[in-house]
């Protein structure tokens, strides 16, 4: 059974150690920087000190960090992952950062004779905490095959989509849709509402027919039934759009309604609500015509 | 049994009123612009002159027209419906027209002592013909339960959703979603494909997660494999979408990404697109990025 290196055992990191260690794998965290939770130390988890010591004693380090410059950071900075690795073991990356650095990265772990998979993804922290993420893989088959174990740990929907920097790609794809859809719901509820119809009733109808999605059912009740506790907050979402439409400039691709849904997730994080679910973007509709759906 | 008078035996009305017929129906149609369908003539369809004396032959009237000018032109204009009806008769309107110009149409019938249903479908051709078309209605409860029988051999998901013009609000909030949906998934493919990913892979690896939807099962597909023939027509999702921004203005709502949708359909028209599947949509972002998903 293969020695796991964990970095990043926050709210979506630490339930996902939590559940190899259940599955009997040796887990490792470095606590060079804060002391390790204390739940996952009665499982079983093991200490070193530095990212380096963490690779030294792993065969396969799985990263989960916020974003793209700590995941360079932790990588290839003081005490880093590189500084630690040798020939023949495997860095899973399974935060959500640019598709672009993420060929950088892998490129510059595959000279040190080890194979890279991004393999961000998505449920969030009730999918990390149920064990249902969606994971979306890119890298070599083979590197894929030996996480693979893994990952079955961790989720389901477990897709190797192409090379490094696929799974990447195909993550902030699924952002898009995520935000683009979240919006079409709530221009159309809006506009119902307005227009004097029940948002509950109209939801109902739609859900019959080609308008039927997970986003109306999940997020069109959140936003009638205005729950907007996360689930999966704004200022994440922002940040996912960023990396969509920073890549869109790097490849020469447009993004019309894409650009525009940043747009509306600014105009909530400016009216406070950074930290709410992303179906509180209806808010800024409705500040726009002056009108709530409920 | 309701003797049912039938305007309207185009390309939904036709299969529409064949059901009727073979249910036992009377139907009624007016021969006096052009012959009636010969397959419906053989099921029994019974031929008057002039929507006026469709109406006074039939209990209920269905209408199945393109638009709202040719819906009040049905209603009001010379041998319109409105000369031949009585107290007590019921006008169901089956088109997807405008629900400000509805509330209106419905007053001056109901002035005539007949209930209105606004009552606009979804499905298209295929539903039509399947008998498996989404309805939405909107009007007087009792109305709507003289109406079911009729309804139900015409589709399923029948939904009373409101009063009269509300049917059509619901109709015109289904074809944003749909749009919008089509557009971000379209927006999603074109980016992930230029960044070098497989977009049926992609796609596979999203629907598992919450950006799964009919439009994406569907829809995505056929960016993918390139089937545009239609399917729902871009330059009719334009006349819906048209609905959206008017009634938008009228009501004061804001709908950025419906108003750039347009934008994009208008480019596919412009481009020879008018009768493409809506799907087709992607061929404007594609144009964008000089990049084709396929």
């Amino acid at each position: 059974m293969d020695t796991i290196g964990f970095i990043g055992l926050g709210i979506m990191g630490a339930p996902m150690a939590g559940h190899l260690l259940d599955a009997g794998y040796p887990v490792i965290a470095s606590d060079h920087r804060k002391p390790l939770p204390a739940d996952l130390v009665e499982k079983g988890l093991a200490a070193v000190s530095g990212h380096d010591a963490v690779a030294r004693a792993a065969d396969i380090l799985i990263t989960m960090v916020p974003d793209t410059p700590q995941m360079a950071h932790v990588l290839f900075g003081e005490r880093g992952v590189a500084a630690g690795l040798a020939p023949g073991k495997l860095v899973v990356d399974m935060s959500s950062i640019s598709p672009l650095a993420t060929k950088d990265f892998a490129a510059r772990i595959n000279a040190l004779g080890c194979d890279y998979l991004d393999a961000p993804v998505s449920g969030g922290e009730v999918g990390a905490k149920a064990a249902l993420l969606t994971i979306m893989a890119g890298g070599p088959e083979r590197a894929f095959q030996r996480a693979l174990p893994v990952f079955e740990k961790l989720g389901r929907n477990i897709t190797l989509v192409g090379g490094n920097g696929v799974g990447q790609t195909t993550k902030v794809a699924n952002q898009i849709v995520v935000a683009l859809t979240i919006e079409a719901v709530a221009e159309a509820l809006v506009f119902a509402s307005k227009a004097g119809a029940d948002p509950a009733k109209v939801r109902q109808a739609l859900m019959g027919g080609l308008a039927a999605s997970r986003i109306l059912e999940v997020h069109g009740e959140r936003m009638i039934k205005r729950t907007f506790a996360p689930g999966f907050r704004i200022e994440l979402h922002q940040k996912d759009l960023a990396l969509a439409l920073e890549g869109a400039k790097a490849l020469g691709v447009s993004l019309p309604n894409t650009s525009t849904t940043q747009q509306l997730f600014n105009s909530c994080v400016a009216n406070g609500g950074a930290k709410e679910d992303h179906s509180g973007l209806v808010k800024a509709l409705e500040r726009m015509a002056a009108h709530e759906v409920a």
